[in-house]
């Protein structure tokens, strides 16, 4: 039941937006009984911490098979592995997010919540973008273009929840694989066939 | 004190959030009657119609600024001009639009006027920072990294929301003006000194 309340609570973020998000609505489509939702989450707020939380474990887990699939497709090539991002991006979780970080900013109890939440999720996105890329994230310049490329990633998914931009961001993401190829340093070989 | 309503729109957006925005509140902060806001503009949609075309206005004169500051400055380095275009994307004006942008996901009628408004937005910063580059936009790889480049902004844009993020975002400006400068074709010289 818990979970059930949680999800609709992150369908109800992606439908109406953070302001059209209620409890009422919530429990509702849950299916769940206004007395029930009152006992696993007394208020909004709570509701709302207890499904962020919740966001990010399955945007983890969402990065995490995308990177094992690309894994075992072995040839992943840059411009697949950008795809892969990209899709991540524009994914439902995305837009749940992007809600709750645009309430956060004017909601200071909210902000306390979300900030350390986003850095955690950033550092993450980092450290799986440097493991799909295959490039060496000691070196500045390969850093720097790697930490870019995610922050236009998220540019990708702001410009995508207006209106389908998926024609421009492939075109761009083709152009970026080469520019990611010619410029980032692969990363150096694992021990293993040494 | 059409003027004045409508800056006093912007603030409240920026301050307290698309939701947090009431034409009350707006009234109040202008110093302007509730009669003569509602003889200027009838409903809040009204109000929000009327500023954001403002900050249309204001979001361009912004840009035409800096562009003329940094031809003045002549010896405009592709790093100096990174620095102005990602000002301008974490102002206050980025903030208002960003909240615009977020309300319009889950309101038809708000879209109907953001979603022309952003892509015009996003042609006149694309052509601008084309122009501050000195880049050749008919080239495909050169096209798709200032594309790629502006994503980036609103990513550094929507970052910058919940925490100053200015020294990360000027680290990877540093490593991005040598990725242009090695990457971008310039733009062939104007027929002046031919």
């Amino acid at each position: 039941m818990r979970a059930r309340l949680m999800q609709a609570t992150i369908d109800c973020l992606v439908e109406r937006g953070w302001a059209g998000t209620t409890t009422t609505l919530v429990s509702e489509r849950a299916g769940v009984s206004r007395g029930a939702q009152l006992h696993h989450f007394p208020s909004k707020r709570e509701l709302v911490v207890a499904s962020v939380q919740h966001l990010a474990d399955q945007l983890n887990g969402d990065l995490q098979r995308r990177h094992d699939e690309a894994i075992n497709g072995r040839g992943h090539s840059t411009r697949k592995t950008l795809g892969l991002l990209a899709d991540h991006f524009t994914s439902a979780i995305f837009v749940a997010s992007l809600e709750l970080w645009v309430a956060a900013r004017t909601d200071a109890e909210l902000l306390e919540i979300v900030q350390p939440m986003e850095r955690r999720w950033g550092r993450e996105e980092h450290r799986l973008a440097v493991e799909l890329l295959g490039v060496d994230d000691t070196h500045p310049p390969t850093r720097a273009l790697v930490q870019g490329t995610l922050d236009m990633m998220r540019g990708f998914g702001l410009a995508n929840t207006l209106s389908d931009d998926s024609r421009r961001r492939g075109r761009i993401l083709t152009e970026w694989a080469e520019l990611i190829d010619a410029n980032a340093r692969p990363a150096a070989p694992t021990g293993k066939t040494g």
